[in-house]
Protein backbone atom coordinates (compact mmCIF):
# COMPACT_ATOMS: atom_id res chain seq x y z
CA UNK A 1 0.00 0.00 0.00
CA UNK A 2 1.18 3.47 -1.27
CA UNK A 3 0.26 7.26 -0.77
CA UNK A 4 1.23 10.24 -2.69
CA UNK A 5 0.22 13.73 -2.04
CA UNK A 6 -0.14 16.99 -4.10
CA UNK A 7 -1.21 20.45 -3.54
CA UNK A 8 -3.29 21.68 -6.79
CA UNK A 9 -3.18 25.53 -6.89
CA UNK A 10 -6.20 27.08 -8.86
CA UNK A 11 -6.33 30.29 -10.42
CA UNK A 12 -10.21 31.30 -10.16
CA UNK A 13 -11.36 34.59 -12.08
CA UNK A 14 -14.31 35.19 -9.69
CA UNK A 15 -17.11 33.65 -8.70
CA UNK A 16 -17.51 30.32 -10.50
CA UNK A 17 -17.31 27.01 -11.02
CA UNK A 18 -14.01 26.28 -11.91
CA UNK A 19 -12.90 22.31 -13.64
CA UNK A 20 -10.34 20.73 -12.46
CA UNK A 21 -10.89 17.67 -13.95
CA UNK A 22 -8.09 17.11 -16.05
CA UNK A 23 -5.39 18.45 -13.83
CA UNK A 24 -6.80 15.72 -11.01
CA UNK A 25 -6.64 13.31 -13.23
CA UNK A 26 -3.30 13.93 -14.84
CA UNK A 27 -1.55 13.76 -11.19
CA UNK A 28 -3.58 10.46 -10.51
CA UNK A 29 -2.48 8.41 -13.66
CA UNK A 30 1.04 9.70 -13.10
CA UNK A 31 1.43 8.02 -9.29
CA UNK A 32 1.30 4.34 -11.00
CA UNK A 33 -1.67 3.60 -8.53
CA UNK A 34 -4.20 1.24 -9.96
CA UNK A 35 -6.69 0.27 -7.18
CA UNK A 36 -7.51 3.00 -4.63
CA UNK A 37 -8.95 6.03 -2.56
CA UNK A 38 -8.36 9.85 -3.94
CA UNK A 39 -9.48 12.26 -1.67
CA UNK A 40 -9.38 16.40 -2.49
CA UNK A 41 -9.56 18.82 0.42
CA UNK A 42 -10.48 22.63 -0.12
CA UNK A 43 -8.07 24.79 2.04
CA UNK A 44 -10.86 27.76 2.11
CA UNK A 45 -13.91 28.50 3.68
CA UNK A 46 -14.86 30.84 0.78
CA UNK A 47 -14.28 28.07 -1.81
CA UNK A 48 -15.15 24.51 -1.66
CA UNK A 49 -15.79 21.64 -3.97
CA UNK A 50 -18.19 19.90 -6.11
CA UNK A 51 -19.02 17.30 -8.72
CA UNK A 52 -21.28 18.36 -10.70
CA UNK A 53 -22.36 17.81 -14.73
CA UNK A 54 -19.42 18.71 -17.32
CA UNK A 55 -21.67 18.26 -20.43
CA UNK A 56 -23.77 21.79 -20.50
CA UNK A 57 -22.62 24.80 -19.53
CA UNK A 58 -25.92 26.04 -18.92
CA UNK A 59 -26.12 23.43 -15.55
CA UNK A 60 -22.90 25.80 -14.44
CA UNK A 61 -25.02 28.90 -14.73
CA UNK A 62 -28.01 27.30 -13.67
CA UNK A 63 -26.28 26.58 -9.83
CA UNK A 64 -24.22 29.81 -10.03
CA UNK A 65 -27.72 31.89 -9.76
CA UNK A 66 -29.07 29.13 -7.44
CA UNK A 67 -26.45 29.94 -5.02
CA UNK A 68 -26.13 33.44 -5.60
CA UNK A 69 -30.48 34.07 -4.51
CA UNK A 70 -29.81 30.95 -1.62
CA UNK A 71 -27.18 33.51 0.27
CA UNK A 72 -27.88 36.98 -1.61
CA UNK A 73 -25.19 39.76 -1.14
CA UNK A 74 -28.06 41.81 0.08
CA UNK A 75 -29.24 40.32 2.90
CA UNK A 76 -28.35 41.65 6.64
CA UNK A 77 -25.13 39.96 7.64
CA UNK A 78 -23.25 40.32 11.15
CA UNK A 79 -20.16 39.84 9.55
CA UNK A 80 -19.83 42.37 6.64
CA UNK A 81 -15.96 43.54 7.84
CA UNK A 82 -14.75 41.91 4.77
CA UNK A 83 -17.09 42.74 1.63
CA UNK A 84 -21.03 42.11 1.35
CA UNK A 85 -19.65 38.59 -0.73
CA UNK A 86 -17.81 37.51 2.32
CA UNK A 87 -20.83 35.75 4.27
CA UNK A 88 -22.37 34.47 1.05
CA UNK A 89 -19.12 32.64 0.89
CA UNK A 90 -18.94 31.08 3.63
CA UNK A 91 -22.85 29.79 3.29
CA UNK A 92 -22.09 28.18 0.07
CA UNK A 93 -19.33 26.97 1.17
CA UNK A 94 -21.44 25.05 4.32
CA UNK A 95 -24.01 24.00 1.74
CA UNK A 96 -21.62 22.65 -0.93
CA UNK A 97 -17.97 20.78 0.25
CA UNK A 98 -14.42 20.83 1.89
CA UNK A 99 -13.54 17.33 0.82
CA UNK A 100 -14.65 14.95 -1.41
CA UNK A 101 -13.08 11.48 -2.40
CA UNK A 102 -13.16 9.50 -5.41
CA UNK A 103 -12.19 5.57 -5.91
CA UNK A 104 -9.88 4.67 -8.17
CA UNK A 105 -10.28 1.74 -10.45
CA UNK A 106 -7.76 -0.02 -13.05
CA UNK A 107 -5.90 2.98 -12.48
CA UNK A 108 -8.68 5.52 -13.30
CA UNK A 109 -11.38 7.66 -11.33
CA UNK A 110 -14.34 5.54 -10.91
CA UNK A 111 -16.07 9.63 -12.14
CA UNK A 112 -19.57 8.70 -13.96
CA UNK A 113 -19.88 9.54 -17.60
CA UNK A 114 -21.12 13.06 -16.91
CA UNK A 115 -19.17 13.83 -13.87
CA UNK A 116 -16.28 16.44 -13.25
CA UNK A 117 -14.73 17.68 -10.51
CA UNK A 118 -14.92 21.57 -9.66
CA UNK A 119 -13.48 24.18 -6.99
CA UNK A 120 -16.21 26.17 -6.92
CA UNK A 121 -15.09 29.94 -6.25
CA UNK A 122 -17.72 32.14 -4.39
CA UNK A 123 -15.78 35.70 -3.77
CA UNK A 124 -16.17 38.06 -6.53
CA UNK A 125 -12.35 38.92 -6.87
CA UNK A 126 -10.06 36.31 -8.29
CA UNK A 127 -8.36 34.29 -5.90
CA UNK A 128 -5.47 31.60 -6.13
CA UNK A 129 -6.52 28.05 -4.20
CA UNK A 130 -5.09 25.25 -3.11
CA UNK A 131 -7.04 21.95 -3.21
CA UNK A 132 -4.57 19.29 -1.54
CA UNK A 133 -4.76 15.64 -3.03
CA UNK A 134 -4.43 12.58 -1.50
CA UNK A 135 -4.27 9.21 -2.71
CA UNK A 136 -3.90 5.68 -1.14
CA UNK A 137 -4.05 2.59 -2.91
CA UNK A 138 -1.26 -0.12 -4.63
CA UNK B 1 -3.49 -3.47 4.93
CA UNK B 2 -5.99 -4.49 2.42
CA UNK B 3 -8.43 -2.72 -0.07
CA UNK B 4 -11.78 -4.37 -1.66
CA UNK B 5 -13.77 -2.37 -4.22
CA UNK B 6 -17.48 -2.89 -5.26
CA UNK B 7 -20.21 -1.31 -7.33
CA UNK B 8 -23.79 -1.78 -6.07
CA UNK B 9 -26.43 -0.91 -8.51
CA UNK B 10 -29.63 0.44 -7.13
CA UNK B 11 -33.06 0.61 -8.84
CA UNK B 12 -35.09 3.55 -8.25
CA UNK B 13 -38.80 4.65 -8.67
CA UNK B 14 -37.96 7.85 -9.48
CA UNK B 15 -37.85 10.35 -6.94
CA UNK B 16 -37.22 9.51 -3.00
CA UNK B 17 -34.89 8.10 -0.89
CA UNK B 18 -34.06 4.39 -1.03
CA UNK B 19 -32.32 2.82 1.81
CA UNK B 20 -29.45 0.67 1.18
CA UNK B 21 -27.97 0.31 4.05
CA UNK B 22 -28.57 -3.72 4.48
CA UNK B 23 -26.79 -4.00 0.72
CA UNK B 24 -23.58 -2.00 1.99
CA UNK B 25 -23.49 -3.59 5.13
CA UNK B 26 -23.67 -7.42 3.71
CA UNK B 27 -20.71 -6.37 1.62
CA UNK B 28 -18.30 -4.70 4.14
CA UNK B 29 -18.93 -7.91 6.57
CA UNK B 30 -17.98 -10.23 3.59
CA UNK B 31 -14.53 -8.34 2.97
CA UNK B 32 -12.76 -9.82 6.77
CA UNK B 33 -11.65 -6.23 7.30
CA UNK B 34 -12.09 -5.44 10.96
CA UNK B 35 -10.58 -2.14 11.35
CA UNK B 36 -11.03 0.40 8.42
CA UNK B 37 -12.38 3.23 6.39
CA UNK B 38 -15.83 2.52 3.78
CA UNK B 39 -15.66 4.99 1.34
CA UNK B 40 -18.68 5.41 -0.79
CA UNK B 41 -19.18 7.23 -4.20
CA UNK B 42 -22.01 7.84 -6.27
CA UNK B 43 -21.59 8.07 -10.05
CA UNK B 44 -24.18 10.36 -11.16
CA UNK B 45 -25.28 14.30 -10.88
CA UNK B 46 -28.83 13.66 -10.74
CA UNK B 47 -28.51 11.72 -7.75
CA UNK B 48 -27.09 11.22 -4.50
CA UNK B 49 -25.84 9.86 -0.89
CA UNK B 50 -27.25 11.09 2.53
CA UNK B 51 -27.36 9.13 5.70
CA UNK B 52 -30.68 9.72 7.68
CA UNK B 53 -32.34 8.87 10.11
CA UNK B 54 -33.92 4.99 9.14
CA UNK B 55 -36.54 4.94 12.14
CA UNK B 56 -39.94 7.59 11.69
CA UNK B 57 -40.45 7.21 7.27
CA UNK B 58 -41.94 11.05 7.93
CA UNK B 59 -38.79 12.24 7.96
CA UNK B 60 -38.32 10.87 4.51
CA UNK B 61 -41.55 12.50 3.28
CA UNK B 62 -40.27 16.02 5.12
CA UNK B 63 -36.57 15.53 3.55
CA UNK B 64 -38.30 15.20 0.17
CA UNK B 65 -40.87 17.61 0.75
CA UNK B 66 -37.73 20.16 1.52
CA UNK B 67 -35.85 19.33 -1.72
CA UNK B 68 -38.82 19.71 -4.05
CA UNK B 69 -39.09 23.11 -2.55
CA UNK B 70 -35.86 24.54 -2.14
CA UNK B 71 -35.13 23.52 -6.43
CA UNK B 72 -38.54 23.48 -7.91
CA UNK B 73 -39.40 22.29 -11.30
CA UNK B 74 -41.77 25.38 -11.76
CA UNK B 75 -38.43 27.52 -11.45
CA UNK B 76 -37.11 29.31 -14.78
CA UNK B 77 -34.07 27.33 -15.22
CA UNK B 78 -31.13 27.80 -18.67
CA UNK B 79 -30.59 24.30 -18.43
CA UNK B 80 -34.18 22.94 -19.43
CA UNK B 81 -33.50 20.61 -22.63
CA UNK B 82 -34.03 17.39 -20.48
CA UNK B 83 -36.78 18.23 -18.82
CA UNK B 84 -38.21 20.17 -15.78
CA UNK B 85 -37.23 17.62 -13.86
CA UNK B 86 -33.30 17.56 -14.02
CA UNK B 87 -31.72 21.09 -13.25
CA UNK B 88 -33.48 20.58 -9.64
CA UNK B 89 -31.40 17.19 -10.13
CA UNK B 90 -28.17 19.11 -10.19
CA UNK B 91 -29.23 21.50 -7.30
CA UNK B 92 -30.09 18.80 -4.91
CA UNK B 93 -27.37 16.92 -5.82
CA UNK B 94 -25.17 19.99 -5.22
CA UNK B 95 -26.66 20.13 -1.91
CA UNK B 96 -26.41 16.44 -0.48
CA UNK B 97 -23.08 14.09 -0.64
CA UNK B 98 -21.54 12.66 -4.10
CA UNK B 99 -19.32 10.57 -1.30
CA UNK B 100 -19.51 9.43 2.27
CA UNK B 101 -17.32 8.17 4.51
CA UNK B 102 -17.72 5.25 7.05
CA UNK B 103 -15.39 3.87 9.70
CA UNK B 104 -15.42 0.28 10.22
CA UNK B 105 -15.16 -0.50 13.86
CA UNK B 106 -14.83 -4.37 15.46
CA UNK B 107 -15.74 -5.58 11.88
CA UNK B 108 -19.04 -3.29 11.80
CA UNK B 109 -20.03 0.19 10.27
CA UNK B 110 -19.62 2.90 12.98
CA UNK B 111 -23.55 3.92 11.69
CA UNK B 112 -24.92 5.30 15.24
CA UNK B 113 -29.01 3.99 16.33
CA UNK B 114 -30.96 5.79 14.41
CA UNK B 115 -28.39 6.13 11.02
CA UNK B 116 -29.25 4.66 7.67
CA UNK B 117 -27.41 4.93 4.54
CA UNK B 118 -29.78 6.35 1.75
CA UNK B 119 -29.42 6.83 -2.57
CA UNK B 120 -31.41 9.97 -3.14
CA UNK B 121 -32.84 9.81 -6.52
CA UNK B 122 -33.49 13.63 -8.07
CA UNK B 123 -35.53 11.88 -10.86
CA UNK B 124 -39.28 11.60 -11.81
CA UNK B 125 -38.28 8.55 -13.79
CA UNK B 126 -37.20 5.52 -12.11
CA UNK B 127 -33.50 4.78 -12.81
CA UNK B 128 -30.58 2.26 -12.44
CA UNK B 129 -27.77 3.72 -10.39
CA UNK B 130 -24.42 2.76 -9.22
CA UNK B 131 -22.56 3.48 -5.98
CA UNK B 132 -19.09 2.28 -5.84
CA UNK B 133 -17.76 0.98 -2.19
CA UNK B 134 -14.39 1.30 -1.28
CA UNK B 135 -13.32 -0.62 1.85
CA UNK B 136 -9.78 -0.12 3.35
CA UNK B 137 -8.07 -1.67 6.17
CA UNK B 138 -7.48 -4.43 7.93
CA UNK C 1 1.15 1.88 6.78
CA UNK C 2 -0.88 2.10 10.01
CA UNK C 3 -4.73 2.81 11.54
CA UNK C 4 -5.57 4.48 14.63
CA UNK C 5 -9.52 5.20 15.57
CA UNK C 6 -10.87 6.90 18.43
CA UNK C 7 -14.24 8.30 19.63
CA UNK C 8 -14.19 11.81 20.45
CA UNK C 9 -17.08 12.87 23.08
CA UNK C 10 -18.79 16.67 22.79
CA UNK C 11 -20.98 18.11 25.01
CA UNK C 12 -23.23 20.56 23.01
CA UNK C 13 -24.92 23.33 24.69
CA UNK C 14 -28.22 23.29 22.24
CA UNK C 15 -28.29 24.61 18.95
CA UNK C 16 -24.66 26.04 17.34
CA UNK C 17 -21.25 25.54 16.16
CA UNK C 18 -18.95 23.97 18.59
CA UNK C 19 -15.08 23.87 17.92
CA UNK C 20 -13.35 20.47 18.77
CA UNK C 21 -10.13 21.66 16.39
CA UNK C 22 -7.43 21.22 19.41
CA UNK C 23 -9.29 18.50 20.26
CA UNK C 24 -9.12 16.83 16.77
CA UNK C 25 -5.38 18.18 16.15
CA UNK C 26 -4.14 16.92 19.80
CA UNK C 27 -5.31 12.92 18.75
CA UNK C 28 -4.03 13.19 15.46
CA UNK C 29 -0.40 14.64 16.35
CA UNK C 30 -0.26 12.08 19.24
CA UNK C 31 -0.63 9.11 16.79
CA UNK C 32 3.20 9.36 15.35
CA UNK C 33 1.78 9.86 11.15
CA UNK C 34 3.33 11.70 9.32
CA UNK C 35 1.69 11.44 5.76
CA UNK C 36 -1.83 9.96 5.78
CA UNK C 37 -5.46 10.83 6.00
CA UNK C 38 -8.14 11.57 8.73
CA UNK C 39 -11.66 11.07 8.29
CA UNK C 40 -14.19 12.52 10.57
CA UNK C 41 -17.42 10.68 11.08
CA UNK C 42 -20.45 11.87 13.23
CA UNK C 43 -22.71 9.38 14.21
CA UNK C 44 -25.83 11.46 14.28
CA UNK C 45 -28.63 12.61 12.25
CA UNK C 46 -29.58 15.60 14.21
CA UNK C 47 -25.94 17.08 14.22
CA UNK C 48 -23.47 17.62 11.66
CA UNK C 49 -19.74 18.22 10.83
CA UNK C 50 -18.21 22.15 9.10
CA UNK C 51 -15.20 23.00 8.16
CA UNK C 52 -15.63 26.99 9.00
CA UNK C 53 -13.56 30.65 9.51
CA UNK C 54 -12.69 30.25 12.69
CA UNK C 55 -11.15 34.47 13.14
CA UNK C 56 -14.42 36.58 13.44
CA UNK C 57 -16.95 34.33 15.67
CA UNK C 58 -19.76 36.87 13.69
CA UNK C 59 -19.60 34.23 10.83
CA UNK C 60 -20.72 31.27 13.21
CA UNK C 61 -23.87 33.69 14.16
CA UNK C 62 -25.13 34.08 10.57
CA UNK C 63 -24.30 30.45 9.74
CA UNK C 64 -26.46 29.79 12.75
CA UNK C 65 -29.07 32.34 11.34
CA UNK C 66 -28.86 31.06 7.83
CA UNK C 67 -29.50 27.49 9.08
CA UNK C 68 -32.49 28.57 11.07
CA UNK C 69 -34.19 30.39 8.42
CA UNK C 70 -33.69 27.92 5.72
CA UNK C 71 -35.29 24.71 7.81
CA UNK C 72 -37.59 27.18 10.30
CA UNK C 73 -39.20 25.27 13.25
CA UNK C 74 -42.75 27.25 12.21
CA UNK C 75 -42.67 25.31 9.15
CA UNK C 76 -45.28 22.60 9.00
CA UNK C 77 -43.80 18.89 9.12
CA UNK C 78 -45.29 15.56 9.01
CA UNK C 79 -42.47 14.36 11.45
CA UNK C 80 -43.02 16.06 14.39
CA UNK C 81 -43.38 13.85 17.14
CA UNK C 82 -40.56 14.38 18.70
CA UNK C 83 -40.41 18.55 18.98
CA UNK C 84 -40.32 21.41 16.03
CA UNK C 85 -36.85 21.31 16.60
CA UNK C 86 -35.78 17.61 15.04
CA UNK C 87 -37.27 17.82 11.88
CA UNK C 88 -35.48 21.10 10.84
CA UNK C 89 -32.22 18.95 12.32
CA UNK C 90 -32.55 16.50 9.62
CA UNK C 91 -32.71 18.99 6.97
CA UNK C 92 -29.56 21.17 8.50
CA UNK C 93 -27.76 17.42 8.72
CA UNK C 94 -28.81 16.48 5.21
CA UNK C 95 -27.19 20.23 4.02
CA UNK C 96 -23.97 19.74 6.07
CA UNK C 97 -21.80 16.67 7.04
CA UNK C 98 -21.90 13.73 8.46
CA UNK C 99 -17.85 12.90 7.33
CA UNK C 100 -15.20 14.90 6.52
CA UNK C 101 -11.69 14.06 5.45
CA UNK C 102 -8.32 16.35 5.98
CA UNK C 103 -5.06 14.89 4.10
CA UNK C 104 -1.94 14.85 7.31
CA UNK C 105 0.85 15.91 5.77
CA UNK C 106 4.01 16.27 7.92
CA UNK C 107 2.20 15.47 11.07
CA UNK C 108 -0.21 18.18 10.38
CA UNK C 109 -3.42 17.90 9.25
CA UNK C 110 -3.70 20.48 6.35
CA UNK C 111 -6.24 22.98 7.44
CA UNK C 112 -5.85 26.70 5.79
CA UNK C 113 -5.07 29.52 8.04
CA UNK C 114 -9.02 30.10 9.03
CA UNK C 115 -10.77 26.59 8.46
CA UNK C 116 -11.46 25.29 12.14
CA UNK C 117 -13.25 21.99 12.57
CA UNK C 118 -17.09 22.10 14.12
CA UNK C 119 -19.55 20.13 15.23
CA UNK C 120 -22.95 22.00 14.28
CA UNK C 121 -25.87 21.13 17.34
CA UNK C 122 -29.05 20.70 15.50
CA UNK C 123 -31.02 20.54 18.61
CA UNK C 124 -32.56 22.83 21.55
CA UNK C 125 -31.42 20.52 24.41
CA UNK C 126 -27.44 19.98 25.08
CA UNK C 127 -26.74 16.96 24.13
CA UNK C 128 -23.26 14.43 24.35
CA UNK C 129 -22.43 13.66 20.07
CA UNK C 130 -19.83 11.08 19.13
CA UNK C 131 -17.24 12.18 16.21
CA UNK C 132 -15.34 8.86 15.35
CA UNK C 133 -12.10 9.68 13.92
CA UNK C 134 -9.94 7.48 11.85
CA UNK C 135 -6.42 8.36 10.52
CA UNK C 136 -4.45 6.09 8.44
CA UNK C 137 -0.78 6.35 7.24
CA UNK C 138 2.46 6.27 8.01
Amino acid sequence: MRQAQHTLTVATKGKGLVEITREVKRWVEGQGISTGLLTLYCRHTSASLLIQENADPDVRTDLETFFEEIAPETRDYVHDAEGPDDMPAHIRTALTHTSLSVPVISGALALGTWQGIYLFEHRRAPHSREVVLHLIGE
